[in-house]
C-alpha cells in the first residue's frame, strides 16, 4: 500500500489531526474563559498571571525563560513584564556574570497578588474542573492527561515538563495546608 | 475534614486546574501553529477555516450554529463569513421557513478550497501529528483522548460531540480513498 507511512494511513493522520484541532480549540477556549474569570477581580490579562506565576516559581527569571515556559513571543513576554513592572508586581534587574539578559523578580505586592489569587481558587467557579468531577467520581482521582503530556513533552522537551511538574510541586509546598485547604493569609 | 468536598480537596482540585490550564495552552499553541502553517498558502485565518469546514459538513448553516460548532462569538462568526462571502467562497441566504436566521453555503469555489486543503495535509508537516506518533507506535493507534472528550462533551453537550464525530465521518467519506490514502483531484 503506497499510502502506508510505517503503519499508519495518511487517513489515520488526518482524522487524529481533525479531532485534535477541534478538540483542542474547544478544550482551550473553555479553559481561556475559567482563567479569564478567576482573574478578572484584579484586572489582568492571562498572559499576565502567567508571567507572575512562572517568575515566582523560578524566584527569578530572564524574559525567555517567561516567553518559553509561557509559550509566547519574546516580545510578549517583554511587553506584559513592562505592564506588570508599571503596576508595581514586579522588578527588571540585570546578573552580575550576565550583562547581556533581563530577568524579572516579584516584588512583595506581586507575591501577595499571587497568594490572594490562590485563595480565591474555587473549584465549584471553574468550569473545566467541575465538569472533570464525574471522571473523579469514577476513578477516584482528576484525570492526569497522560496521552496529551506525551505528546506535550515530546514538543516541547524534557526541561519543560520538568518546570511544570515543579511548578506544581511549589503549589503544593507554599499554598496548600497539610489537610489539602488552601492556606489563608499571606 | 472541612476541606473535603465529597471526595476530593482543594488541593487536588488546583492542581488539576493548574496542570489544566497550563498543559492546554501548551498543546492548543502547538495545535494552533500546526493549523496556521497548514492553511497559509490560501491566506486564510484560523476561524475562516473552520467556517469553511462547519459549513462543508453541516450543508447549510446559521451563524449562530457556526458559531457554536466554532467555538467563537457571533460576532466573529458573522464578520468572517463576510469576508469569506467577499471572497466568493460562501454565500448567504434565507430561508423560506425562517426568514430570521442567515444562512450560509459553501460555493463551488468554496468546496474547491477546502478539498484542496485536505488534499496538501501531509501528517509530517504537521507537529502534533508527528509527536504523537510515538504514541501511534505503542499503541497500534493515534490516541482518542478520552478524557479530553469526557470534559469537553460535559461541557459542551452531546450535539456538539455528536456534531463532531460525523465531521470525522464526513472525512473519511468524502476525502479518504479505500486504501487510506487522499482522494486527489475534486
Amino acid at each position: 500500500m503506497g499510502s502506508t507511512l510505517n503503519d499508519y494511513t495518511v487517513k489515520d493522520a488526518l482524522l487524529f489531526s481533525q479531532r485534535m484541532m477541534q478538540l483542542s480549540k474547544a478544550f482551550w477556549k473553555s479553559i481561556e474563559k475559567d482563567w479569564e474569570q478567576w482573574i478578572k477581580p484584579y484586572d489582568l490579562a492571562i498572559n499576565e498571571h502567567h508571567i507572575l506565576w512562572i517568575t515566582y516559581y523560578l524566584k527569578d527569571a530572564s524574559i525567555s525563560e517567561i516567553a518559553k515556559f509561557g509559550i509566547m513571543h519574546i516580545s510578549t513576554a517583554f511587553n506584559f513584564s513592562k505592564k506588570l513592572e508599571e503596576r508595581g508586581y514586579l522588578q527588571f534587574f540585570k546578573k552580575e556574570n550576565d550583562r547581556r539578559n533581563t530577568y524579572i523578580q516579584l516584588t512583595e505586592k506581586g507575591k501577595e497578588l499571587l497568594l490572594k489569587l490562590f485563595e480565591d481558587y474555587d473549584p465549584l467557579q471553574n468550569s473545566v474542573c467541575k465538569e472533570a468531577l464525574s471522571l473523579q467520581h469514577v476513578y477516584g482521582k482528576f484525570p492526569d492527561m497522560i496521552e496529551i503530556m506525551a505528546v506535550v513533552r515530546n514538543i516541547y522537551g524534557d526541561d519543560f515538563i520538568g518546570i511544570f511538574e515543579r511548578s506544581l510541586e511549589r503549589i503544593e509546598k507554599d499554598f496548600v495546608e497539610e489537610d489539602g485547604r488552601l492556606k489563608k493569609g499571606g
